[in-house]
């Protein structure tokens, strides 16, 4: 891979880069067309970072279907498909991270232990084996976006993050990996969370700048049905993640909740226009 | 310097890097010959980095001379001088960091909180700000060799690092920075630390492979002298820096100590020839 990528530089072709976890959706495809749009190469990782799971979480289950990537991808015109092995990646005796403080420690970081380490660590790796001109992630992983564009920032790293507005599915879910897990009847559920926010943007809309005002009509909508496990409801600074009690321009609204057995997140940043 | 580093690559011209924190000796200027012997660019960073100081040591008084270390490095055919200032390497908001687990944890690790973490976190930035082929850095410092080793193997930096034997002044004292702390006096008793390894090392080649008894004849050598506060005398695997008791092939011999405020290290392998 850094071989093809030095050759590629030198020829001052642009590499664009999307690093994924496969099992594709449109959402990761309108990444890869972002990528296409703005690169002369196109790469796409393929890699399921155990680094980024912990103990009680999904990594063996997680689903995967690598033919069907593949066929995906070469449909989007993928130049290089890049899917290293657990082994390769995390060699015996490995013992590197890279720790983004702060932001890391909000939202999801408060649940999932050290699984933003593991995503910043296992970024920095793709990036020094890629070794792209810029990469694009998505924004409904939020707090990842920020925390990625804060450690290329920071570590100096030679390259542009750029965040793609999320992709939803007729209805207004989120597209996701994890929606696979989904029975009919849960998808139904999981519809509320777009509803709620919508209800957030009116409610916003129409002057209400009281975070907690706006968090308990998200929580009064999610609880309409049973069966959603609420984990967090945040109104939150776009840019750190701390907590807002009054919004003065912008905040960032993140969900995560649990139906069944399936973790969903989904985030929208309220904004006077 | 990114700018620069691009060029010089697309060019396919070789970049050769040392990583110093100034006030430069003829230890540092090995590693500057060692570069220009196998580059086509050389470059050489001058940063004194405050993470990697405790708050406890030496950062604000640790010894300056950029005019002097210029005229040096011009002498040694340098082609470019990076030297960032403070803010440029760590901004507001700067929260973002290196730690490489397990070869940390010994040494020099287990005295200096942080240190080695601070190390790691400005050796990545420079590297990303360099983009060098290689880059060398002096045994002396053996500790931070192996961790800079494991940090670019684990994160996939495509880079090769070069470990460059100790330079020593007459009488075998190791070049250091620091060593323009100590009076004559101090310089003397300094002596002490290389005379205690020439001897451990006539022990291992005459066949002696304790470790306990090795360490106890170094302690003996550097007590016979007032002023010298012994930090830590340790036999070691050379990869793992884990304690050894008996010696099997070989062993890192590594010592830190203070004369008066000084702190100094030194270390040489133990190896059956």
């Amino acid at each position: 891979m850094q071989e093809a990528s030095e050759t590629f530089r030198r020829e001052g072709k642009r590499i664009g880069f999307v690093p994924t976890m496969g099992y594709l959706h449109e959402g990761h495809l309108a990444l890869v067309r972002k990528a296409r749009a703005d690169a002369r190469v196109v790469v796409v990782s393929i890699f399921v970072n155990p680094l980024q799971f912990g103990p009680q979480e999904d990594f063996g289950r997680y689903p995967r279907a690598f033919e069907r990537d593949r066929m995906l991808l070469e449909q989007e015109r993928t130049d290089i498909i890049f899917f290293p092995d657990d082994s390769e990646m995390y060699p015996e005796g490995y013992s590197t991270y890279v720790e983004v403080r702060g932001l890391g420690e909000h939202l999801c970081g408060l649940r999932r232990e050290g699984h933003f380490t593991g995503v910043a660590t296992v970024v920095a790796k793709l990036f020094n084996a890629v070794k792209p001109h810029f990469a694009v992630f998505g924004q409904k992983d939020y707090q990842q976006l920020k925390i990625i564009q804060r450690m290329a920032r920071d570590l100096n790293m030679d390259l542009e993050i750029i965040g793609h507005p999320t992709v939803r599915e007729e209805g207004g879910l989120a597209m996701s990996s994890r929606n696979a897990y989904l029975s009919a009847e849960d998808r139904e559920k999981a519809l509320l969370i777009s509803a709620s926010m919508t209800k957030a943007e009116e409610l916003f809309r129409g002057g209400e700048r009281r975070a907690g005002v706006l968090a308990a009509e998200v929580r009064k909508i999610l609880a309409s049905k049973d069966g959603i496990d609420i984990e967090y409801i945040t109104l939150c600074n776009p840019d750190t993640l701390n907590d807002v009690g009054k919004i003065e321009r912008s905040a960032l609204l993140a969900i995560a909740l649990r139906v069944g057995k399936t973790r969903l997140i989904d985030n929208t940043i309220l904004t006077e226009s």
